[in-house]
């Protein structure tokens, strides 16, 4: 029998019928109350999601557009200092090179941020911090707060990647002191992938800079926002939207408290078989860092081969994530995004946990009887 | 009965069911063979379609974007012939503005482009010329073959907007010497709103300028394309290449030359039924340029008021486009674009009959029966 794959992944992961059915529909005009309707719909949603009262803007791309967005608006010419602890760190650093003067603060994929080089960059005169909030290749959940903090004290702009954190995770860009914040759309919102947002603080709208790219530029997405009805500057993916709006709507029905209590539970759950199986978590965490809620990364026990337990898994109809770049063959992550529950994470934990054993790894404990005991 | 509106505009345009339904599907992994397979099925109808043997890529979002991503890759700091004679080539200026020097080639909107004045800029050093091969806006199309001659002769790089044009006209970008064309979702293809399609010729490569915006970098689609799975550099709309992919198969199906021909019967029949009515088809034409045969924009006779007449056919069910910028109240425009045939072109033309009857305005003869001439 021919079935769809359950993706585990950090991103995409799978959607719920109602928002998926939402993209089916016949076209609709983009520059009518229907469709202002519907981007008023997800702006008010997103806004609690972010924690912000602030400008917030759909952009019809990928979470790197929503990145490139951040950057582009408010880092031409300046000093950027960005924080590496993973990839997608890695990535905001790539795009700042491309905009102002970039200055890498690195930390070993998994582990903790230099804070105290971020001050020393601060008092030299970097003027915006880019921070990826939930690192998902690494698992590792950054301090976003304190960041901000530092921020605040020097008065740099804060840019925060929470594209796997927003919707999942507890998110109070306002509080910490959030300027631009991101999300996406495949992550914890459980829509399609193909939109990013973004807010935008009044400190930042004063501090734009000149020439971002056209697509990107923020202002005209102000601008369109404004207007009533709601629009977009350019033509937006209008089924993506539509599919946003139910995905916002269902995270209204289930409660942003809630939501963020199942994505820990679920991720407790995982973490309590990588335990009972006797693996490490593979981030290195302190009391200001912390494991992701919504992706968990566990090292790979000597002997077990990447390729090999993943297509064990796979025959099983289930994808899970290796590790990504020089982390290839060394973890394995499993996503706990969206609208997962525990029959999801029961199946996964049991597959992983069969699939060990037959690339020959005796687990310490049965993996699966101790996240039940977390979900039940 | 609630039911949809017959979008009869330059885009977006009605969806066949087929293409709305492959986006209700559960996510798939945009890095796996089975979406590699999606992306190259739609590479392989849009080459034809496009007229190119030229590398071709899908960029999510929207034709803004690709307009964007061809002159940011070769036009930074390059001196910029921009052609203007309608809102699409007014955006591609602004687009040029961002990146090089940009000299507008201006006539009034829906007139002849003057090509001695490109010659004069071509002359004096211009490297990139742009042009909306097909201005909806004022319903003309432009010369492209001519455009491309002048540019090869003087070997300067030719971007070609073909967003209304490629998959429902004739395009022949190789034969024309079009060195970066670019189409969208939403138009010809009546797929949904939301990726932007670009082709890009080795002259084109070999002059890429540098530090494109890091989300439309056209080196980074050109690595992720050639891998296998065939992938994009950046997460895509996935339900919009599943989409896609159904819209470019029916294309398959259907016979580029038979869609082709069906979108100038299509326009004929609007055309035929202006003519019977006694109403100018605004743009001023000769043997270079052309009327549109994927959207037709008609002159109001005196008297008649847009939003009235606009919304007797809406009353209907039926949506039509009016003018945009300083032509509103002037023209309005039917779309005859994507899967349109005689019953959605038929039904237009009789309420915007009985429309322009109800606002004052006298036939001079039956515009109805003229089209069905043309398309019985």
């Amino acid at each position: 029998m021919e079935k769809e794959l359950l993706l585990m992944l950090p991103g995409p992961v799978p959607m719920p019928e109602r928002v998926r059915l939402a993209m089916s529909r016949q076209a609709i005009n983009h520059r009518s109350a229907e469709f202002g309707a519907v981007y008023a719909d997800c702006v008010r949603v997103l806004k609690t999601a972010f924690g912000t009262t602030n400008d917030l803007f759909v952009i019809s791309g990928s979470g790197t557009a929503g990145m490139e967005a951040a950057v582009s608006n408010v880092g031409k010419d300046k000093e950027i200092a960005c924080f590496v602890n993973g990839k997608f760190g890695e990535r905001l650093y790539k795009i700042s090179q491309r905009y102002g003067t970039a200055h890498e603060i690195k930390s070993e994929w998994g582990t903790p941020l230099n804070l105290a080089a971020l001050e020393e960059q601060l008092e030299k005169g970097a003027e915006i911090v880019t921070l990826v909030h939930n690192e998902t290749s690494a698992g590792i959940k950054n301090p976003a707060q304190e960041v901000g903090r530092l921020c605040r004290k020097h008065d740099a702009l804060f840019i925060m990647d929470g594209i796997t954190s927003v919707g999942g995770d507890l998110v109070e860009a306002d509080k910490w002191g959030v300027d631009i914040a991101i999300t996406g759309s495949q992550k914890c919102f459980a829509a399609p992938a193909g939109l990013a947002m973004v807010s935008v603080s009044s400190r930042a709208w004063e501090r734009l800079t000149k020439n971002p790219p056209f697509y990107l530029d923020l202002a005209a997405y102000k601008k369109s926002a404004s207007g009533k009805p709601m629009e977009t500057p350019y033509t937006p993916a209008v089924p993506l939207f539509l599919a946003l709006r139910e995905a916002c709507l269902l995270i209204e029905e289930e409660g942003l408290p809630a939501r963020i209590a199942r994505h820990q539970k679920m991720s407790g759950a995982i973490q309590a078989a990588a335990k009972a199986w006797g693996l490490a978590l593979f981030p290195k965490i302190d009391k200001l860092h912390g494991y992701s809620s919504t992706v968990t990364a566990i090292e790979y026990p000597a002997g077990v081969k990447d390729d090999e337990m993943r297509a064990a898994i796979k025959k099983m109809g289930i994808v899970i994530a290796g590790g990504q770049d020089h982390l290839k063959g060394k973890i394995f992550r499993i996503g706990s995004m969206g609208a997962v529950s525990a029959p999801e994470i029961l199946a996964t934990l049991a597959a992983t946990q069969y699939a060990l054993k037959k690339c020959g790894y005796t687990s310490k404990g049965n993996g699966v009887e101790a996240a039940a005991e977390v979900l039940g």
